[in-house]
């Protein structure tokens, strides 16, 4: 073993297969890994535990940062190792068993995760598994994310460390590791940029944890975003439309507010688009940075981004490990707990952008249940900026299943953000600017601005009826989800 | 007039008359009036403003702390006046204009108007109406709220300061006067326990904004808190049995976390139930203070109180008043933007206390809309508390209307706190602890512990059916608001 990737000598010894480390795992333990949005991903462990389970009865909480990669979650579920799993995942093998009731999914903000497991609730960690670049003389260095993956090490009884020795040792450095003291004790996070350090290169760690270290080398998962389309452009261009009347107006700077990117293709799109903005000295302050963050910088438009970890698709992962001191001043990764803290997120004044799946007529958003019952994938940390930051901008196509189903509702079937902690709703067809307006107002601008043109006359019909009705949020619920009903019933939302 | 409650000799040519003073506001202004839950509240110009518009075509935005009493939403909603309000009310008349869609009332979380109101979203302020019991060389002294009072008076055009002889000048000193400094350059907020002052004791005006001074001596409207009966005592025993159960877990120190009540009979009871428990050296870390905050100092178990308004009843209001000296050293009043602030109810980790209106199995919260679609009151600082602070409880009563409504539902008409920030759900029957638990979990325990027993039988029925149909969060959308539909037409929720 490279002495440059263990630098305690007396941990030399610790190195052993997965498969040994794996005896360290009782029935029932709750297990704290590595990963977020599948970068950083404990990768070996989740294997060698679903190995093992194939010749014994083992289940186990498991916390996370958010989502693994390389079909861990898939493996770990078809083991049947997950007991309880939280805060994220997009796993179709794990989504099919949660929403069949067989695995106890905790779907939560990701900024309480860290504080929650402070308190006590709703289990300490026995053991964390942590994905590492290397071991220094002060601590772990993490490797594409950081997630939780302090807090599981300050409060595991036992710690796992997977050695990945094809994460370059460059990456020692562009980690700022800060955690908040136990309460009452907690004071002000001394953050008031984007681009400050506040905490230390490495995760500290105590040696006598260390039960096990495992070499790997398996690379990230690549992620999943689509290229952009013509409605993915042209949600970019409402958007940035928007924001270039903002600055106009005067009530943002020209280098805007640090900005907030959820995960997935259409968020990644708005970014991309600020390429042929005349936006500059842009900064990020996100839980996740994707492949337009990495042309941002690259176009110079992006002077700084602040993020939990960096999920990028197979040739920018490449491009971005090989030329990683071009980024080094420009790029921190920090704990999830930090990237989306309520109090950072306020005064930063972030302004937020996430995807919905639908809305409604109102500005509610549903980030995350199918039909209003079958979870995709979870809230993830769109509620830590939409309800605290300064403006929080809700994205989404306006119709899915090739127009069979309106993502622009009469009410949506699950509310994950309501209707307080919306701003702006954004399709293809255009933006709502929702801040200072009544509901029946709100209304009017979802239906005529974000409505697909076919599914207009049978939502304004709606609306008009429940406005007859009467209330300050009129609604009909006798009719509410007859489009949810219509499209299990027929395939389709269209009414006629 | 006494040289006490003026002290700029400059000013005292500026005393004139209601009916003056209602001159300098013209048709389309945005007026910001003191007052928070009815306290502190500018009483002489809502009454002059409405005397006015008998007369003339007089349409205003107004935003306030919170509701006012004296029944000036009323008057001013009688008269016309209400073009735009925000951000919360209480008041009958209002109320129907509200729901018939006369007036657009934005219903917002406490903590952002100021936030907005400094980014000029919707509309700057063009005239300050503040109650004041003295106007000192440095600054106003407010009454009894503070509420969004200095942020009015920071960005107004012009002032008016109901100058109210009938509060006493003992009062100044009470009040703890810090604003966030806009962004970029706002720094942390400096306070790290509930006893902590950081700003100023009065609120910092130019006098060339002055435009009048009206003289009034009308009190604050009395609360109209209820008192504790059987339901109400039931549910604060289940809140402190919980709370000592924590304490014993090793989650919560003796002396709790700093307490947030909202407004209402049911946190006034279960506050009020503490003077009973085994409780010392608790404090508080509010939005308002009610009676029982009184008699919990009174009685000692409460060392500090920190709010932005005191309400109550009138005998204890008389009582305060008459005694203010013994509670100078126990209270502060701040600016509602610091009392509801995301950063400090996250650093103290307070435990939020708040009533729904109704809620369902999987523990979203209805507290605003009745029958989805009619607006009660508004969300006020719930938001607030309940998704940013360490333990969120929501409280109600099982049943309301002689048992004809079941405030435990299968789906909430309206969400204004979804199931990620519900922790605890209490009525009279039980108390259901949410932490941890997936959604069928909960809905186990919301049902078992929450519903009263004449509903838990259609309560179990339809969570079963929804079982079978799977999901995540099961539903069965086509009756999931069969309930609220059956009131509709029946008068009862009782489906046989």
């Amino acid at each position: 073993m490279d002495s440059q990737r263990i630098r305690q000598p007396a941990l030399a010894g610790k190195v052993m297969s997965a498969a040994q480390a794996a005896t360290f795992f009782h029935n029932g333990m709750t297990i704290g890994l590595s990963g977020f949005t599948r970068a950083g991903d404990a990768k070996a462990m989740p294997r060698a535990l679903a190995d093992r389970a194939a010749h014994e009865e083992l289940h186990f909480t498991v916390i996370t940062g958010a989502s693994l990669g390389n079909g861990s979650d898939g493996l770990m579920a078809e083991a049947g190792l997950l007991a309880r799993r939280l805060p994220f995942q997009v796993d179709p093998t794990l989504r099919k068993k949660i929403n069949a009731g067989e695995v106890m999914f905790i779907d939560q903000h990701l900024s309480e995760t860290a504080e929650q497991l402070r308190s006590g609730t709703p289990s300490r960690i026995d053991i964390a598994v942590i994905e590492a670049a290397a071991i220094t003389e002060e601590g772990i260095v993490p490797t594409m994310s950081v997630g939780n993956s302090a807090s599981f090490v300050e409060q595991a009884r036992y710690i796992v460390i997977e050695l990945n020795t094809s994460m370059p040792l460059a990456l020692e450095g562009l980690h700022d590791i800060y955690l908040p003291a136990a309460r009452p004790e907690r004071k002000p996070i001394p953050l008031t940029a984007a681009v400050a350090r506040i905490g230390h290169p490495t995760i500290p760690f105590d040696p006598e944890k260390v039960v096990a270290i495992v070499l790997t080398e398996t690379p990230d998962s690549p992620s999943s975003v689509l290229p952009p389309d013509d409605e993915t452009r042209a949600i970019a261009r409402h958007v940035i439309h928007f924001l270039e009347c903002e600055v106009e107006a005067g009530r943002l700077p020209h280098t805007l507010a640090p900005l907030q990117a959820g995960i997935g293709t259409i968020a990644n799109a708005v970014l991309h688009g600020l390429v042929d903005s005349p936006f500059r000295n842009l900064v990020m302050y996100s839980e996740v940075l994707q492949d337009s963050a990495i042309d941002l910088l690259d176009s110079g438009q992006l002077a700084f981004a602040s993020a939990s970890s960096i999920t990028l698709s197979q040739a920018k992962y490449a491009h971005f490990l090989a030329n990683l001191d071009r980024y080094r001043d420009k790029l921190v990764l920090r704990p999830q707990e930090i990237s989306n803290h309520p109090e950072l997120v306020r005064r930063l004044g972030i302004i937020g952008l996430n995807t919905a799946l639908e809305f409604d007529i109102y500005g509610n958003v549903n980030s995350t249940h199918v039909g209003g019952t079958h979870m995709m994938n979870g809230i993830g940390g769109s509620g830590d900026f939409a309800r605290n930051g300064q403006l929080s901008i809700f994205v989404s196509k306006s119709v899915a299943k090739d127009g069979a189903v309106s993502s622009v509702v009469p009410m949506v079937s699950h509310v994950d953000h309501s209707e307080h902690d919306v701003d702006v709703l954004v399709t293809e067809w255009g933006l709502a600017d929702l801040r200072g307006l009544a509901p029946r107002e709100r209304a009017v601008k979802v239906i005529e601005q974000c409505c697909h043109p076919d599914y207009r006359p049978q939502l304004r019909d709606y609306f008009e009826r429940a406005c007859q009705a009467g209330g300050h949020t009129p609604h009909l619920l006798a009719e509410a989800f007859t489009w949810h009903q219509h499209y299990a019933s027929h395939k389709t939302m269209r009414l006629d």
